[in-house]
């Protein structure tokens, strides 16, 4: 039996979302848990891979398993044994769902927090950027990221890829709490680190360092360098997958 | 010279605010970098307590030192030596200042997480409550502990202090954030584990398992049994300090 499943996870204490040899892995902690339960491997397939540090606040996945425990009562049995750092928040029955193919679009968050002084409450939610962050500027540099562009010069260099193109939905700057704001971005797809050099292009923008219409620079040229730095992992959150 | 510095905390690794044997403090980590300052153990006296796991947004504190540094410049030295979880985020000097006894009143907020499933990212900042809640009867009841009263039902049992007459100036549910609800209360001075005795009532009164008129009994009797329970340390975070 097919199972969507959704997964919220606190990034700090792991080495990514995709099982590895040398740190624990939200992917190997959930694979543990059916282990467990069904005492054989059983893969389990989320809707993209996290970096090291990043966080998940609904990350959809799917597995097979038979099991007389009724689907919906699956987060409870997998809560028991999850750390507190991952919880099952819902499950269901879902034939021929995949958690990766099937998905449309994604809607990631990154949080950056400007003040002179890091956090201690956000300190493992956010970047800390204690410069000047003219918003404005900001918001102009993030429209120009709207649109079906070739991304190649927002991905990180080295990485496999079928096609640059992805369509950006929307990038917006979503309001500041106090002194932490948010860069929200919804898409079709998403390049490796994408999210992170956006960021850090927009950060560059803010602070004068860049110009916004370098952005439209870096999306014609597709050169790594004319965009701006990849901002740390610490601040990305995916908030949710699309599906049909 | 008299320095008032605002200091917030991560309260998870640490036994409270004050100074102990057998656990970590946010105290004692102040301190120790005042020695290192200084060479000398200098006191560092705060506006009031937290217990383990608590956390403040912004702890007003005082302390006493001789030094060329301007005092503005104290947070970026304090910082290069506090942990992650403690940051000083301002400082001045403020001659006769007292942080605990000239404090004319605080705010304090005590985060829910009314979900099914606790919260991966939130684990450490509310406290899971999985039952269902009424929110219009927590307002009603909520409103009952606003004014002057003998909160002596709200406070831990064995706690000594003067009288046990304090003034509510708000007690509110303070909107939903997704699964968050936000109890947030400012008065004159709180007595020990009040603002947590409130909320485990608050909760009760929400979960339907006491009656929002028990408020007024407790309030009447005195008696610790009449209010409810008291909820868990890491949903409290003080937010503010009033000084005139």
């Amino acid at each position: 039996m097919r199972i969507k499943a959704i997964v919220s996870y606190d990034g700090t204490a792991y080495g990514g979302w995709q099982l590895q040899k040398n740190a624990p892995s939200i992917q190997g902690e959930l694979e543990r848990v059916l282990f467990e339960l069904c005492g054989r491997r059983i893969p389990v397939q989320s809707a993209g891979r996290t970096d090291a540090r990043v966080h998940a606040l609904a990350m959809p996945v799917h597995f097979d398993i038979e099991t007389s425990i009724p689907p919906e009562k699956l987060p409870f049995v997998f809560n028991r044994s999850l750390p507190p750092d991952i919880r099952m928040t819902s499950a269901c029955r879902a034939d021929g769902f995949h958690a990766r193919f099937d998905a449309k679009g994604k809607t990631y968050r990154y949080a950056i927090w400007n003040a002179p002084h890091a956090s201690a409450l956000e300190r493992d939610r956010s970047m800390h950027f204690p410069y000047a962050l003219d918003i404005g500027r900001m918001r102009r540099a993030a429209g120009m990221l709207e649109g079906t562009h070739d991304f190649a010069a927002f991905a990180a260099s080295g990485a496999q890829t079928r096609t640059t193109v992805r369509t950006v939905k929307s990038a917006e700057i979503t309001g500041q709490a106090g002194d932490m704001i948010y860069f929200t971005v919804t898409g079709n797809g998403f390049l490796y680190n994408m999210v992170r050099i956006m960021t850090g292009t927009l950060l560059s923008v803010g602070n004068g360092r860049m110009e916004p219409e370098q952005v439209l620079r870096a999306l014609e040229s597709g050169k790594r360098s004319d965009a701006g730095f990849t901002a740390e992992p610490q601040g990305l959150m995916l908030m949710e997958v699309y599906y049909d």
